[in-house]
């Protein structure tokens, strides 16, 4: 019995979209042939989310061809055939010996697939900030007559203006999100340790909610005093106590699709100095959220923040946020002062207000957030306070 | 109040002396400073397991220094003070304005350091396969009196031969895997979603077993009935049935420390092609195990495997496994026919006979082991079964 295709997540027309989109920028420069090997590329056109890109694999998209070709390891071959919308003649397994030999990888496969494809003389984009130098290098020497051009990050920016039909995977993720920061609400108590109250969250974000399950973990960070000045701790070997503060990042995740939440507890009352934080940064929120609107650029969101945030006393000296989307972080736009990123409708952003003054003053609350025609649409339902254990 | 450092969870002296190996083979090859930057290397140098390797940092050990500099973004520092066996004053933070900025990122921090510090003219290694050709171009262009070279995989070489003190926490990561597989027994049934399987298993994961917490979740892989074929799926929509094969991976982790394990599990009687490859494949373990020695190659582990499973009339086309530690794999020996890498005392392995043989037969089973002083010692204490529910 040969593999399934899988149940698809998008119709086949949501994909060829995307790859049009991508085609576009690929005849715009003048290139027949490209080499996707951002795992979170790949996802967007193809609806992979297996996690086999720590070794060579690729997704070739040739120009004059409707469908791409895949390239990866042998046995990554059938989870390709089973989740991609894609013909499974066009996921292509290279032979297991390429692992962890010296003398010739992956990468070798997919230029002999290009030479054999008759790419020996075309322009070809490499997504080149994501390769090693000695990866590009060899590109460079095996395709002589080839033209190697960096594509940047040119799909992370088509994939900046979302279909509702991402959108909606999005809700159903931060609806997950949602869940596990109630599931964190019910388990921080004084005694329990961190880890138990990791494993409890992570669970609920694992098990979704609504019946929609979490169809991955996705980083989570749990900084609690006296750690509440660190940002990417997972957790710690150490117990909650009363007076303890504690700063949680997570998110939900819907087939690659992310949506991160970030919210601060206290056991017990919190300082004032901490109450008085939060209020700027809630009001902050609410300022940035006032300007978020198509036609806004990114810039004005964080100006907005800063300002509100600066009259109760305090400053944000990181970014307010980043673009959103398949595998977390876009790198791309960010609610930074002065990005010149000028919001559409359905961009996704993670309104991030994490805020690590010093070593002993952290703050954790954030939104993910579409832009709609004429503002913005959270997409949590949870009350942006300090939840008090 | 400034952060504290945290509990350190090896001795100084302990990283002093792996300082001391880096630094010997920085003699060798002429440099007076390294950029280090593969995360699992600065974790292993240093303590430091807070996840913000996803944008530019670097660890510089300097031939004369005792001790190394951490340079990381400003929001990180507190976390790398906690974590940290350095001094405080070695940790420095790069201003939040370099992160998603087009004109200058924190990897020109690092030069600026690297320049200040005097190494303008000096021979400096880098690990070029962990960084962007435009990311190296930086470093050789603003450095054009530097000798830039690099320095490859030579600290995860170094990190091979553990000491007592690594495999005291590898043990105890073995034991939290132990227990993960262990509750998924329990909660793998008829009708119960992969989802919820996992959530109950990862729980177990992060919660640990026997007093020690798991401090980080792994990667998790649980590849059920239709996809035994596949190798790397988190886990699907779907629930299991009477009759459903279920192959896991999965691992504890410890400060870092990782030990993996993978099993099969069948609801119901396994068929009889699976039972007879299980069969091989415990067989092929055990030969493989007897042929671990120290001054004997991978590669001849690899070859007892393949040839008592080949008696079977099967055939394993991957690699039977590979170099672990910190962050799972060491990308550096390989149980690989041909792998020239002699076995010493305290090299540990994830002896990784996941066989996916077509796209309808695969099954998995592993061990992670350390080799001893005159043969091989599994972590695990788990049969080598089809675990049968």
């Amino acid at each position: 019995m040969a593999m399934p295709q899988g149940p698809q997540v998008f119709p086949r027309n949501e994909y060829l979209r995307r790859l049009a989109a991508v085609k576009g920028e690929m005849e715009r420069r003048e290139l027949s042939a490209l080499m996707v090997v951002v795992p979170a590329n790949i996802t967007y056109l193809t609806g992979y989310t297996a996690k086999s890109g720590y070794v060579p694999q690729g997704l070739i998209v040739a120009l004059n061809d409707e469908e791409p070709t895949f390239i990866t390891r042998r046995m990554d071959a059938p989870a390709a055939i089973h989740q991609m919308f894609i013909d499974r003649s066009l996921v292509i397994g290279y032979p297991e010996g390429l692992i962890a030999n010296p003398d010739k990888d992956g990468w070798d496969a997919l230029i002999d697939h290009l030479l054999e494809a008759g790419f020996g003389k075309a322009n070809i984009g490499l997504e080149e900030q994501s390769l090693s130098s000695q990866t590009v290098g060899k590109f460079r020497a095996r395709m002589p007559a080839a033209k190697i051009v960096d594509f940047g990050n040119t799909i992370c920016w088509i994939r900046g203006i979302k279909s509702d039909l991402e959108i909606a995977l999005m809700r159903e993720a931060a609806a997950i999100a949602d869940a596990g920061m109630l599931r964190a609400k019910e388990v921080i108590r004084p005694g329990v340790s961190e880890a138990d109250a990791a494993a409890e969250i992570i669970a609920q974000l694992v098990r979704g909610t609504g019946g929609r399950h979490g169809t991955d973990a996705a980083g989570f960070t749990l900084c609690a005093s006296p750690r509440t000045s660190t940002a990417h701790i997972s957790w710690a070997e150490d117990h909650f106590r009363d007076g303890s503060q504690i700063n949680i990042e997570l998110a939900g995740v819907r087939h690659g699709y992310t949506s991160a939440l970030m919210r601060t507890f206290s056991i017990g009352k919190p300082s004032d100095l901490l109450q008085r934080l939060h209020e700027g940064e809630a009001a902050g929120l609410e300022a940035a959220l006032a300007v978020v609107r198509p036609g806004a650029t990114c810039g004005e969101v964080a100006t907005a923040f800063n300002e509100t945030l600066g009259k109760f006393g305090f400053k944000k000296e990181s970014r307010c946020g980043y673009a959103i989307g398949i595998d977390w972080t876009e790198p791309t736009a960010s609610f930074k002062v002065g990005d010149p990123t000028i919001l559409k409708p359905n961009m996704t952003f993670h309104l991030m207000l994490g805020n690590w003054i010093d070593e002993d003053l952290g703050y954790a609350i954030s939104e993910t957030l579409r832009v709609t025609d004429s503002g913005a649409d959270t997409f949590s339902t949870l009350p942006r306070e300090i939840f008090q254990i």
